[in-house]
């Protein structure tokens, strides 16, 4: 049977040139930050029946590990420079670390992001990821920024991730070039890191986040430390291409509700919109422009024709759902 | 019930004025690193029935934690800044959270090593913590330096920790004194930070590590990675004031394989005897010199009298053990 460190050793440790003073095998690894630079961290734990199913797909569940992590990143606007990895599994499967480490390292790859260190344990599966990017002092981008009159952006597309669930639930009946088409929304999410880093270089955003929990609850993250509200167009909302394809009531639930869409949600002054959509496209992220930041609190969800929509309106939380 | 977001102001997000320049709440943490220093980054995982037992005391369970990643940034010589905590648990149990989170934060307090940011989930109980150490370049102890002819030496004592298991476990009799004097040293264990600061600002220490998983196991990771042996005397392996007690041969064995020490053990050159022997004086942390490196490989245990003593040597690994 492979031992803690064969298994490290066989799956995790590589002979790459990396951006790390010291790696993996020794009791810290060592990283000496860009001078002057701001470390940005933040750190995932991804749970077996809570954010995956028992038996996904290996290789997807090392992308998408990293991935969700790397959203945070890319919502402050930070380049990705390392990470460490802690595992805990019930058993040693030769099979399930070639596949988890083989997507794990593609996307960490992608985006320049060295594993530096980790631990490794017999357990229910967990994975936990914790991620450190690089950032210019004061560019950062914060949740707390938005002002009114701000425009309210968001990147790529809502709600396909949450349309997959729904087939997977069985919620109601979904074809399945529908669900083939929406299905790698929710198992290999792209982390926006190139336009999180348009945005913080340029100055272009006042507020920002990763859209993990759904749009509405996490926009009202962004509210709440801005103190300030918003109005915001559900229909304006860009749903995934699978979604647009179902029913007006399904499309404004998923994309407001949805949850793991790893979209940025940002606000920005309306004078800078042009540059932003040069941003997205120069970045081949499509913005969209979904509503305005109000003086007043409270978030106001309105249709195509400016009329109150009322949606059954709370954000995922792992500890207040069933 | 307790919502993710109400659980972590709760327990986990204080108003301390702290070293971060942005800290729970936002999709990152920020931190600004000193001017040249070095990060040191370690993080452990801690999995229930793997690593404490269920229903273990949440105050000690938190203090252990933290304790468990400091003790890996002692071994570096590095300075403790920050940490991340990620955690999963069955549920948000505001006993156990008020518990867990004040053992959490005294000993945060005490080497003042603020909590960035994290993660909760509902899962198995899993406590998972990423811990930042800064250091000036060039002085990390790495595992790597022991030369032939150097000095090994391990700090405090070993082996307590191990007979507390022994006595959970009802292995052999103990009585109840010696198990009130041992079960600190499992519970609430002492990370040498200024033991590792000293000996790496002092350049006393060619290589070191923490002992986490058994004094013979671990000074082998020093071996590997200097590619060089050693030879010990086990008769001179410090055992804890309740296994000092014990008959010789559960002594020999607790010190040199029990685990859950999170004492150092390191090695230098003998000329720097009398130096190492003030800097444990000053930390108040008792030093032991206890072999000798040797240019060629193997670890040889011999006792007092110079004979080779056989001991069944393994290492804790999580995987290969039942």
């Amino acid at each position: 049977m492979l031992s803690e460190f064969d298994l490290i050793k066989q799956y995790f440790k590589r002979e790459l040139p990396g951006r790390a003073t010291l790696g993996i095998g020794d009791d810290c690894a060592l990283l000496t930050p860009g001078a002057g630079s701001q470390m940005a961290i933040s750190t995932d734990m991804l749970v077996e029946n809570r954010h995956f199913f028992a038996g996904a797909d290996a290789r997807c569940l090392g992308h998408k590990a990293l991935a969700v992590n790397l959203s945070d990143l890319a919502a402050m606007g930070a380049t990705p420079v390392a990470f460490t990895l802690a595992l805990a599994m019930p058993k040693a499967d030769p099979v399930w670390l070639a596949a988890f480490s083989k997507g794990l390292f593609e996307i960490a790859d992608l985006y320049g992001c060295e594993l530096i260190g980790g631990d490794t344990t017999r357990g229910p599966l967990n994975i936990c990821i914790t991620v450190f990017g690089e950032l210019a002092p004061g560019q950062a981008i914060k949740r707390s920024g938005a002002l009114a009159g701000d425009d309210i952006w968001v990147s790529g597309t809502l709600g396909d991730a949450r349309l997959t669930l729904a087939g997977l639930r069985d919620e109601f009946p979904i074809d399945h070039a529908s669900l083939e088409l929406a299905s790698p929304r929710m198992h290999l999410p792209d982390p926006r890191i190139a336009l999180g880093q348009a945005l913080a270089a340029g100055g272009l955003a006042h507020a920002a986040l990763d859209i993990s929990d759904g749009f509405v609850g996490d926009l009202g993250h962004i509210l709440e430390a801005s103190r300030v509200g918003a109005t915001v167009n559900v229909d304006a909302l860009p749903a995934g291409p699978a979604l647009a394809a179902q029913e007006a009531a399904t499309r404004r639930q998923f994309c407001a509700l949805g949850g793991d869409d790893y979209e940025l949600c940002f606000t920005a002054d309306p004078a800078q919109r042009q540059a932003i959509i040069a941003a997205g496209a120069a970045c081949g992220t499509p913005v969209t422009l979904v509503g305005v930041i109000d003086a007043g609190p409270g978030l106001r969800l309105i249709d195509g024709a400016g009329s109150t929509v009322d949606l059954d309106a709370a954000g995922f939380d792992h500890f207040t759902l069933p």
